[in-house]
């Protein structure tokens, strides 16, 4: 088998993520590595763990990024926060509620489901029933974002349930975090964790946590081990955490942080409201522009994410054929649907970096081209 | 806090990695980012999984690099093969065999120890000894090349012994992939692990692994599923595996991927003979380098990794002053004692790209004129 150096195609991504990278983070990307145990590594931790609260809006010194992807950082809250039997309602409303639920079988965990259609937020009513059904329920988990449908849930509303009934909060925020408000401290969401290729715009394979003093709490008390080793927190945070000498629990993926450092503050830079205002911006030229086109949203206007525009793959068109020659012809990468809207929907993302006028741009006119 | 871009001092990398990562598999890190079920990437990840193949000397078709650290690369290892009171040997001569010891607790498996002192390769008889005695048991795990102490120990025959015990092996080879022999299928081991930072010379992040058949054989035969969700290798198989269609699990670290994709093509250009003979020469001029400075090897010659050179800190010479002045003053990172060899042993890592005669060179001289 002959093999050579791998040069990719230049591509513009605008499906659910990873999303356009930043140049000067793929820059920084590539800086050279240095030990994970380097004086001016620690300092540029301390500074990542400084601009995650910010992007988090969150005084949590428990906060970080998990060596691995956001499924490990969904993994990471759920070993963490739930010992054997702990009861969980686990809210379902897409593909990502639906991995929080095996997440807390394989964790030990004793699931509740809440249930509502894909395409639809998560019910405030119904996780309300849930908790009056159950009320030794300790966790409340749910999707602020859903990745698979572009569904806005109220995490504000969801999280301010749980505490009234005793209940810690996970939250995925992986397709949230930057790309529109969300404010862990005032939300009192108790666990969070997110990616960073979608609206931060780094390259993918990190994920940022934080965890509430509360959550802390519950993880220092618990009578059991956490089941990974690689994810236990008490472990990690003795690497992460404050003043004190670090210990060597891993090995850090030092080039991934330093994009996700670079990315980190070029939010900062922008503002958070700017970047929130922006990507709502795009969104509407890109919404008016697929209306003209006679394609149709899926999701309702109040909790359409502006970020992840999921629309109907008009009828008599082929999925396959038109993503092939978006690829193949313009470069420009758009989703496909997941599980259950395999077939039936497009994903287009706007996150980030990605969230620009060229983008929006060159997507409505190599779709008008492409399906006409 | 002011914060600004991170600018990253330039080191030399002589600890237990990260290591040099060479200037190409940098550039490769830092290549567009695309779609991680993009056909030119699929396309790519087929290559990976060649080149694993070739760089672990397997035909294992379940070869993949998982998307996380070595540490993960050995839960994923344990998750996958244990299940519920499966009777698992470890042999401990180190932190990593410590480690792996965890794992099986975690994992639900029944724990039985075989120790060798730190600084000793493993057992044999001794293993031969627990398996004897334990004829009920399933697996047998142990440490290629411990990198806490820089001993080699006898993976062939380590492995025999639990074949000829019915069990299955696992091996930890994240100091030994690259820098020694080492022969998968020869040597018939059944699930090995490695990291991308050591002898691949590449960034840390990535964990290569490779399951014979008889292995995915008991994950498949499983009654219980995988703990972990994110390293359930039969969910992640549907996406790294064979001819069909890719479907998605989480979404790769795709840029992280191109840097090992390059530094398994320079191995592969190198050849795997030429490359262990460089380790073996470049450790051999440290070595009489060291001796001429006083300074002894803690690990009898036959069981000496060439590649990570675990040496005793002269009396009366202060550790921490010492390394600290390499840093400062030359950029040089050699690494400290771990665990019960903390303060007593520096490891001086000759790893991949960081095996070469200008590294020995400075690392002498920085020492000669740090110790005098």
């Amino acid at each position: 088998m002959s093999i050579s150096s791998f040069y990719p195609p230049q591509r513009i991504l605008m499906g659910p993520g990873p999303t356009d990278v930043h140049p000067k983070v793929l820059q920084a990307l590539s800086r050279p590595t240095i030990g994970h145990l380097d004086p001016a590594f620690i300092g540029m931790m301390d500074e990542v763990r400084t601009l995650l609260q910010y992007a988090f809006q969150t005084e949590n010194g428990c906060t970080m990024a998990v060596s691995a992807p956001g499924s490990a950082g969904m993994e990471a809250c759920f070993v963490n926060l739930i010992e054997p039997g702990d009861k969980v309602v686990v809210c379902i409303n897409g593909v990502f509620g639906n991995r929080m639920a095996e997440n807390v079988v394989r964790s030990g965990g004793q699931l509740v489901k809440v249930e509502d259609d894909w395409g639809r937020p998560v019910s405030p009513d119904k996780l309300e029933e849930a908790l009056k059904a159950h009320p030794d329920a300790r966790i409340v988990a749910f999707v602020h974002a859903e990745t698979s449908t572009g569904v806005l849930s109220d995490a504000k509303k969801l999280c301010s349930l749980a505490k009234q009934h005793n209940c810690l909060s996970i939250v995925d925020a992986v397709t949230s975090l930057g790309g529109v408000p969300l404010f862990v401290d005032d939300w009192g969401i108790d666990a969070i964790y997110s990616g960073t290729q979608k609206c931060l715009s780094s390259v993918p394979g990190i994920s940022p946590v934080s965890f509430s003093d509360a959550a802390v709490a519950k993880i220092k008390g618990r009578k059991t081990p956490v089941q990974s080793w690689f994810l236990d927190q008490s472990l990690v945070m003795s690497y992460w955490g404050g003043k004190q000498k670090r210990s060597y629990h891993h090995t850090a993926p030092v080039n991934a942080l330093y994009a996700v450092h670079e990315s980190l503050l070029n939010l900062r830079e922008e503002g958070l409201s700017n970047a929130w205002q922006r990507h709502a911006e795009q969104h509407e030229t890109l919404r008016l522009g697929l209306e003209k086109l006679g394609i149709s949203f899926i999701v309702d206007e109040a909790c359409r994410l502006p970020q992840l525009n999921t629309v109907a793959i008009p009828d008599g068109v082929d999925d396959e054929t038109v993503r092939s020659r978006l690829l193949d012809h313009y470069n420009l990468e758009i989703g496909s649907g997941l599980g259950a809207f395999t077939g039936e929907v497009w994903r287009i993302g706007l996150m980030g970096y990605g969230a620009r006028a060229e983008n929006v741009a060159l997507c409505l006119r190599a779709l008008e081209e492409t399906l006409n």
